[in-house]
């Protein structure tokens, strides 16, 4: 048993008891809120009445004391949202993930009064510059979030500027998977009436030191007031609570397992950032359009995405109608697979080259290695993510009717994937 | 026909001619090197007395004459390597590569006359500071270079330090691969008695932009001058002629196509750098050791390196005595995957787990599916890079004995290659 686990049972309290806590001489009154699996043991997070979740750090010395039994279902469904027709409307479509962390996702132990309006009440600030329409989409850690997920989302995103009118889409994700997500969403989504931000948190929020209630902040603040037209991801610009960066949906990697500020944009600048409430745009990006949002979401699922490496054999390339490979380099793999991706493509699947560099662009043209791979019939991926590549091509094979309309199509600019030059 | 092949064809100039070329007023006398498929159109290759080969762009106005008919293979054959007893004695082992590009590996038509001492003429340089021994082992493309050539490679390097008794050792190599063979090589080799340094380049040396020169020149400072016993590279540390980096050989990544600034080490800083011929060690390293090296290469070569993304099924994930998947975030897979892993666990196989992210640790006791992984037997492999992890579980199997040893070998720090905290 934990340390807060201890504590707690000693004082009878449970999760929507008003509980004070003193601190530092300083006295912290709020509701209980339910402990996690991967919460610190030593932390006991309250809800405070401005609607923030806090964490406290516990010990046996803590002075801890119930103000108010209480049942944390009725606490969550007693508030009520505020609406405000002078300020614009927007939607939170939830998906799970560690932003949405204290819906206790994780553990499967989700409680209904739990809701996505919750998540916005972690962040009070919200509701001065925008109305809420808050649902749950999925409770999924984002590894868990695949093809038909993101179709859902979709046709849900289009729905909510369609028929809801809303002036932009906030999508919580988990942060492992949120750029396959965005990319999927820039494909599928065409004439965005508005910007649809996903956004995440690296640390859950009932961490002190959780990234939440910044990101999604700014995620609003982004859905609340630019005229983007694209699918956005809206992180953490470096790791303490600086500001943020609003990174393309078809550009941005998570490139660290922990950071607050793992998420980058690659091989392009992030178009804008967020800081002191201000928005900056630094970057072109594709503005929003009047008029309905399309939604195009066919895919072919019959597509892998395949890391060559030193030693690999031919038949560990795996026979798809689709096949991306992130080669070394300028695109490369070794001679011995040439006829099997030869004797693929022959068979009609569709062959793309990407780097496992991940900075920079492919060429073929400049190595014999490149030459061949490019006489054989494999398409270079140009400065495409290789994460990117694989949904697109998913996404290409599903409309192009025939070998030259899937060429043209993946090395065609749909969503900002391709660029002209190469940043570093 | 090129504008070079075609001026220098009406002019009846061959490879081995001195010719002479007027540039912007200037003359430039040197031995007409021949060019490549992978050339620019209009540049010329001559090697000048110094030694340096320098490429002179051309046109139909430019002035250019013979001065003296030769054959290229006397001209190379002729020169005579100095030795000063009094200096280091450092081995280069050519392994082909852009580095070495003008011996025209690329195109097959590899000139016998053409060796590793010229690639060491190519920066005279290095004949100030050591005495050089050079031989061309491979002429490969380094998507080429697999694990019978990292075994050939461990054991010449070897007998240099063991039977010739040199300071150091260079690889010269293509940069594709490079971080994989610096990594094998970091396993295989035991008790180095001098620097191992790989090296190369991103830019072909008869390119006036090539890095070769400095890349070259400051590896053999670091393998005459630094009593470092590990297998490091060493490359530009940014993209202008200033300084290079010294990377740990399982710490380094290539992760740029084309900069010459692309490696970087990666949860891990540079040992050190070279900069105005001053080495300067930043980090801790392994100090080389008297007596002799050790060689131990034994390889199990029946392991693959596999990349998760949204939409895999069960059935991409290949049976192989050893699988390192390169997961999401802290380390994770899809729950549609979890059968099949703990079915290829339980017939044998080993399952190492690293993160696509790159940047950061593994971490499989956060979230439900890490935890979920590790009661299946998955191992977590800190914050190792994925290409090392795959190297390292190749030469793990074919050491120890049973599954217990593999796991405490997969987290027993080796070569480096696992910190104590994770840097970005």
């Amino acid at each position: 048993m934990s340390i807060r686990d201890k504590i707690l049972s000693r004082l009878g309290a449970k999760p929507g008891d008003v509980i004070k806590i003193k601190r530092d001489g300083e006295e912290l009154v709020g509701i209980l809120m339910p402990s996690h699996d991967f919460s610190d043991d030593d932390i006991v997070v309250i809800k405070l009445r401005n609607g923030y979740n806090i964490g406290v750090e516990v010990s046996d010395d803590t002075e801890i004391e119930i103000i108010e039994k209480g049942e944390i279902s009725k606490r969550i469904i007693e508030k009520e949202i505020p609406f405000d027709p002078s300020k614009p409307t927007i939607s939170i479509l939830g998906t799970g993930g560690t932003i949405a962390s204290y819906v206790d996702y994780r553990t499967g132990a989700v409680h209904p009064a739990y809701s996505a309006e919750d998540l916005a009440y972690s962040v009070p600030e919200i509701f001065e510059i925008c109305n809420i329409r808050a649902r749950i989409l999925f409770q999924l850690l984002s590894e868990n979030i695949g093809i038909e997920n993101w179709k859902i989302l979709a046709r849900e995103i289009a729905n909510e500027f369609n028929k809801e009118d809303v002036r932009g889409v906030i999508i919580p994700h988990g942060t492992d998977t949120m750029g396959y997500t965005a990319a999927a969403l820039s494909f599928m989504l065409k004439k965005l009436s508005g910007p649809v931000v996903l956004v995440g948190a690296q640390r859950s929020s009932d961490r002190p030191s959780s990234d939440a209630y910044q990101n999604l902040y700014h995620a609003s603040l982004v859905a609340s007031e630019t005229d983007i037209g694209e699918v956005v991801v809206v992180m953490h610009g470096e790791s303490s609570d600086t500001y943020s960066l609003i990174h393309r949906g078809v550009r941005v990697r998570k490139m660290h397992t922990s950071r607050r500020d793992a998420f980058r944009s690659i091989n392009s600048e992030p178009i804008g950032k967020i800081e002191n409430d201000v928005i900056t745009i630094e970057n072109d990006y594709r503005k929003a359009e009047s008029g309905k949002v399309e939604v195009d979401d066919k895919m072919c699922e019959d597509v892998a995405l395949v890391y060559f490496y030193p030693g690999m054999r031919a038949d560990d390339i795996p026979e798809k109608k689709g096949i991306v490979i992130m080669g070394t380099g300028l695109g490369h793999v070794s001679k011995n697979l040439l006829s099997r991706l030869k004797e693929l493509i022959e068979n009609g699947s569709t062959v793309v080259m990407t780097s496992q560099c991940l900075y920079g662009r492919v060429n073929l043209n400049v190595y014999s290695t490149g030459r061949e791979l490019l006489k054989i019939g494999v398409i270079p991926a140009e400065d495409m993510l290789p994460e990117v590549a694989y949904v697109k091509l998913m996404w290409v094979l599903a409309h192009a009717k025939d070998r030259e309309e899937i060429k043209k199509l993946m090395l065609t600019n749909i969503a900002g994937e391709i660029g002209d030059r190469t940043l570093y």
